[in-house]
């Protein structure tokens, strides 16, 4: 009856479209970015709207374009917006409206801070005028602060931004030598942009704020394994109301192979999932369409793809996805490029394929609604720190994958992608995202993996973790500097007791060589640098042709830790070859989780599960990218179990011990 | 009679030197730049027009340093040139005088356009020295107004180039958002480079006609493949008297292999061509020598490549060439490079080559005075605004063929190296040049490769072509754009009606990937985009596995319009084979031929073949770079006709069924 | 006895340190680069020199960084040096102090010249305090005037040198014309940065010298195969006692594979022997460990490397080595990398080897004072202004070997190490640095291996040399220029009589073509140009196709000149494959050596020897890095010889037949 009485009342709102919400318990809101531009007729914007609604979307995304809100004379003229506002009424759809400042016509992405004084003054004269013309309006959803936040480098050669930085310098307290009298860098230019870019989020939601304090505020992370140093997520908590970020495969996954993109989606999402915390969280731009002459490694996504990303964010807990775009720019820079609708505006195989999956998952709002991730206790920790080292280390000469900025980030990758293709959950944590002062931590996996810098404050609480029952995973050169780039492989390790011992040298061996561990046939690859430990409390795990120690265990407390001082998750990566790792993982980490954890019973390549808990029961997704048809045996399912896929016409409930997924299909599965 | 008098008058005037000329009706001249520097002695100098000389050689060009003009008080100096005017006049030899204002050392091709109003006043008297000087010089042939015009990127950074910059945005028309109210690129840069080029050359013409109003005006064009862009040569035939190119192989010729110069040579010749219309052209610089440091792609030409280069120019109808250069630098960049004679100034093999195909350009001059290009009707399209939205579309990551700027030229190349395979002439033209005005179109083909801009005003003149019964054919992502960057792919489309369709999508498929002929063996290898034609009148020539229709064939009036719309031309280049591409051709091109085109009646890979008319018969150049000799049979011949070998020692007249070439082997035969 | 009384002495002054010296007829001294940071504990300053102490390195370098040199005030504070100084002195430690004026923490290497006038004057204090509080100290040997002296390019955009550029300006003689009245390159720039490093060497001397005239000067040269044309090292004899090097494997052999690291090593200490003239020399910078992010292409040296470098120095001659670095940076770039100690400050098994050699250097110290590099009588000149020219000419377009700056200087090297395998030692030495006057050039061969840039003073001498009976061996396109690229391939070249003829072209071939030698077995592999001789005089050695003269030997007065214009040094360095080079030098070289000139019987790759004259008999460095286990036969022995070997703790004789060698093993022998 529930259950009925829920399906009508869904109906209902999405006909008036008054539901719409962005909330933990909300059900997940598809849509698509509408381009509104100067040029299009009533007709074809009203044609647009209907595009969506027919394609189960009662959301969408405009770029609110300063450019296009001025009549010649400079006088604010909405005509054009208020033609697109109605037109989204009438469709019963809601509007996350992107705030964009005048910018040249070439600036696609929007500039990312003021430049000057004055100009900070003509923004907050738009956010004005913009959040009052349509604050009352009732398709307005809620405003998304910037387009894309993130830009690498703060322009301090920018008037506005030098002074911010002037001002910002007055106040810190990181000082060019350390508390015991050495050297060290400050980082003073990437940890002001850290606060810079949350100052400006806060500035931004101030001025909205000024005129309308009752919608929902957004705003998107771009280019994550690039940005993420940039960002303090824990701190924009208390300015927005949902997270989000953009995941374009051809812009942003240049770490990934295609047949990886679903891990790239899925550890993009993770890493949003973390930062928001207690907040919702949605994946504000997906790929719609084809790229020409944009994007970085360019594609036009299959149908299948869509799909694949679709359930990939809802499996991660999204609480909706916007594409970009639903229609194409008409002119210039991107134009005619990444659209759901084909050049008549009629939907292509991947908007038919995005309406679909939008339907399932309006049939089971119920389900979605109440999702959460079902969490298995694993988490993989990054810090901003090694980035900022990577990127001020020497990077002239011969290049390798160790040594280039972005090991780190691809250190959790390789990781991830294991844990993935072990059917494993796990998390991807800024390490201040991860809460030290839980204390139930008996079946809590900690993985560090090559991340150079680790600040001071870890010691403490990496050593209170691993006393109260955790376990530490410790690979690569994690912790080799503090966050100032001050050596702690030295006499005074910081870790010395926890981890059970020093590094006396991390030689670079070769591009690959491999760890043999003792008593095991494991054999792991590693690349570039060998690192030995001199062990003190723990157990030797492997050592090399010299007998030097090269991974070890150390019993500590109730927990223990793992250290493999060389960077294998990188050598999964340069060979493709993720078993390896996966086997030492088996070991390790698959002994300390929950008994019900439900996972693949054997190592899969190119199969990745998302596992929601809901209401109604778990809901699995599973997508195969392997190239292959393949047969999945889960663990952790009692047996009395059923399964019935979702995302099919037919409906059978099967007994959830072998699934067969045909190449790039996706499964969707309500376990119950 | 008649004929024998002329060879007379010729005799005579080779010997007296006076009757050197460029135009459309005059023998072809045979030169090479003498370099004239500072430290020359008189013995030297004459040496150089000696060599010339016997070389049957009585043209050349020379360099007017400003900086050698000059005592060491800043005075007039004119001794050096004199003696370089005198020793020409001795030797029977006429100069082309380039104009060359004062500049730094190492600045080996001269600025463009001038620095500031001081600069250009400086510019001016020089010109006004110089040609005042020399206006009387019986050795005085005529003038090039500058050396290489063409800079890719007008220097707007530079004062000079400020001022006209702003003074023509003045009087620009063109509006940020089109006429339907759309943003749009307005391309000012672009534009203004183009007519700025125009304006100066303009202006160096008038400097020159206050002193001298006698002699010939000539300028010639580099690096056409990449600066086409930038040339006006329809407004330049008010300007010059005669059109030139410099097309140095190791400079210019680096969208090609080397067993591809030919075609090169033949492409450049072609648009130098097209350029001039009614006005004769010459190639103003060939490369004479060797590499070291210099060159893009360093190579030293060997002697076949000399009489390949000469004969493709004369069977593209040029009435002249000169060698870069006949003596070299001796100092600083460029020393000891590129010339014909050694370093003791004796005749290379090179050398020998010029002097012998000269001296039977002269021994036929009747033939080759009258000598036209024999058109075959075909005709190739190109836009300078496909190159300038390649420049200003996205061009960061992963490069691919279609992506990078070069894109459309090399689509256009592609075709042409196909067309010169089968034996085809064609013209190149850029769109502007193409006389639209022809009612009689019966036998005209044209040919729109990947011209991703096509301006508005060609939707009348296309449509009307085909209605009057011309074939138009249309590959790539023509007409994408419009020339704003404004997306024509749409429901909109301004040519439905002649290509008979909409396109709805151009996905990125793969770098390669085939197009199946139905009812057909053809199987046409692709690049980048999948077009997919929504067709609406026209018949269907392909589909893909989804069944889209990627092909098609519109009758359209008397006409009729094949639509590719994915790049077979470019991957003909990607691939290095042209066979499927020649069968298609064969299919749709040598159908609407007229019949006694004289053509190969295979396609015959590496091989060229360029035909003159002329007062005495045909004149046929072959030239083979296959790497194999060959042997061609050609059609379109009547059987009665004999070919007689022109550039052979022992002149048997043959018949003209097949012909064998040697690998690298030239033959020019007078067909009659 | 009198060797007993040595070993007495030098154990004595072992232990109270006042025995150290660098002088043609000292021990050669080993030691370390003692980083001395603030944060140390004077506890671990103890460490680091104890370390040093027991690794029987009684000698160190300090950079003496003025920012550890001043309180927050800004006042001056030794302390930290004292510390350091105190701690030497206790361990018997002579300290080689390097002067290091602030700068930033970021700025690993420091700068290479004041900024302004301002900044000279704060460096004349910088040096005053220092010099002024340390002159005394027991524990100073001598000071280091700047780290690693080489820029690459003047910074003439600071205000300081654009001064001291315009000052010289007004001295310069050069001409932008030459007497003959032909345009040049004068080279200003590069001319002045020669002479302005060696202006700003005795600037620093005399601000030294004004405090301090005690004690040892000296500076090291660094990345020599890139900066060699900036230093003039014969005027440097003037200003320091001794000369020195910085040689890092990671960094400066990008030139050289790492199997052939012993040549870049041995090279390295080549060219700053022959620059150190009379001065001895030792190598500043040795890479002791790791690297992580810094270095070109990275690595960890093994111990074998260790022990290879160390022989290699001693064997050219040196007179010290300092390894950089004894204990690793801290903080910032190269924190934790290069040194010899591990993260713990333990011995790396890189020190133990040290350790080991310097107890034998130690040991045999008698014998090691008094060995000075036993000379063959063969050298290879190169010229500064060859790297000018190739910096200077066109660099865009096609990479070839002989194309790119470096092509000169590598010439040099493939020479090099086709001797270094033949078992021949040779000189490298600037064209400068090499003695004309002597009369006595019997059995000298001098080779010019592809110096472009010869200048003209050496028409005569090199006239001079070949007439009294010296040997030239010309090669590739040296002699194409003079010292302001001048072209001298022509009608005038200046070398006609003594070479026996001239150049008449040097087209470009192929990357790699054969020159088959005349009435031999002889090809020899050649890269890109093939120069012709028109021989006068000569003897044909070799042919083309087209019969032009490729090599020839010129008998001229009691000498002979073999001329090969083309550049057969790349090839053998392009094909890895030196035999054929061997095959010719065997031919032409080894017939004009000493007929007990110690050298390999066969050509043996990848083998080097050093071969030391000394009071107690001969010397003999073998090091085998071909990959192989490799038996050598040494001729030019007398059978009465024995061999004892140094670096083995089992000291049998024996005879000097065949010496067998494992692969990366170094053998050190006593011959006699």
């Amino acid at each position: 009856m529930k259950k009925l009485l829920f399906v009508l009342i869904l109906s209902f709102s999405v006909l008036n479209g008054f539901s719409t919400a962005i909330s933990v318990n909300s059900t997940p809101l598809i849509g698509a970015q509408v381009i509104i531009e100067r040029g299009q007729t009533p007709e074809e914007i009203d044609l647009l709207f209907s595009r969506l609604a027919e394609a189960n979307m009662n959301f969408c995304r405009i770029r609110m374009f300063e450019s296009y809100m001025r009549d010649t004379k400079g006088n604010w003229d909405f005509r054009l917006f208020d033609l697109a506002f109605e037109a989204a009424q009438r469709h019963g759809v809601q509007i996350l409206a992107t705030l964009f400042p005048d910018t040249e016509f070439t600036d696609i992405g929007g500039f990312k801070f003021p430049r000057t004084e004055q100009h900070s003054k003509s923004i907050a004269n738009y956010i004005k005028q913009v959040t009052t013309h349509y604050k009352n309006h009732k398709a307005l959803y809620g405003w998304v602060l910037m387009n894309e936040v993130g830009i690498v480098k703060a322009p301090i050669e920018q008037r506005f931004t030098a002074n911010r930085f002037r001002l910002w310098q007055k106040t810190d307290t990181v000082k060019p030598f350390n508390l015991a009298g050495y050297p060290v860098m400050t980082f003073q230019k990437e940890r002001f942009l850290l606060d810079y870019t949350t100052w400006y989020l806060q500035w931004l939601s101030t001025q909205v704020k000024k005129y309308d304090t009752a919608h929902h505020l957004h705003v998107n992370a771009h280019a994550i394994f690039d940005t993420y140093s940039e960002y303090n997520f824990t701190k924009w908590r208390g300015i927005l109301d949902s997270f989000g970020g953009s995941a374009h495969a051809s812009w942003h996954f240049g770490n990934f192979s295609r047949n990886q993109y679903h891990y790239a989606m899925s550890a993009n999402s993770e890493i949003l999932r973390s930062g928001a915390g207690d907040k919702p969280w949605i994946m504000t731009e997906l790929q719609g369409g084809n790229n020409i002459w944009s994007g970085g490694i360019p594609m036009c996504p299959t149908k299948e793809e869509i799909e694949q990303w679709m359930w990939t964010v809802i499996g991660t807990g999204g609480k909706g996805m916007i594409f970009w775009s639903l229609n194409p720019r008409t002119s210039g820079i991107e134009a005619g490029e990444w659209a759901l609708l084909n050049y008549l505006n009629q939907p292509s195989d991947r908007m038919e394929m995005a309406a679909k999956t939008a339907g399932i998952i309006n049939k089971y709002a119920d389900v979605f609604a109440s999702a959460k991730v079902e969490e298995s206790g694993v988490s993989i920790l990054y810090t901003r720190e090694s980035l900022w080292v990577e990127r001020n280390a020497q990077k002239s000469g011969q290049n390798m994958l160790g040594r280039a900025p972005g090991a780190a980030i691809k250190s959790v990758i390789g990781f991830y992608e294991t844990l993935s293709q072990m059917g494993i959950q796990c998390n991807i944590k800024c390490i201040d995202e991860y809460d030290f002062t839980d204390k139930n931590v008996r079946n809590k996996i900690v993985i560090i993996p090559h991340q150079i810098a680790l600040q001071k404050i870890y010691k403490q609480l990496l050593t209170n973790f691993v006393a109260n029952g955790g376990q530490l995973i410790i690979e690569g050169l994690t912790a080799y500097f503090d966050e100032n780039m001050h050596l702690q492989f030295s006499a005074q390790f910081p870790y010395r007791d926890s981890f059970g011992g020093l590094i006396t040298e991390a030689p670079l061996k070769a591009n690959l060589f491999n760890i043999q561990f003792l008593n095991s046939t494991l054999v792991l690859p590693a690349h570039a640098w060998e690192g030995h430990i001199q062990t003190e409390h723990s157990g030797i795990l492997a050592i090399n042709d010299s007998k030097q120690t090269i991974a070890s265990l150390n019993n500590f407390g109730k927990g223990r830790v793992i250290w493999i001082p060389s960077c294998v998750a990188l050598a999964a990566r340069e060979t493709s070859n993720y078993q390896p790792l996966s086997d030492l993982l088996s070991k390790y980490v698959v002994s300390s989780l929950n008994e019900n954890t439900i996972r693949f019973k054997q190592f899969t390549p190119g199969v990745l599960m998302k596992v929601l808990a809901t209401n109604s029961g778990r809901v699995l997704v599973l997508i195969n990218k392997s190239g292959l048809e393949v047969s999945i045996e889960l663990t952790g399912i009692e047996a009395s179990k059923r399964l019935i896929q979702l995302n099919s016409s037919i409906q059978n409930e099967i007994e959830p011990v072998t699934i067969s997924l045909q190449n790039e299909e996706t499964k969707v599965f309500l376990l119950k």
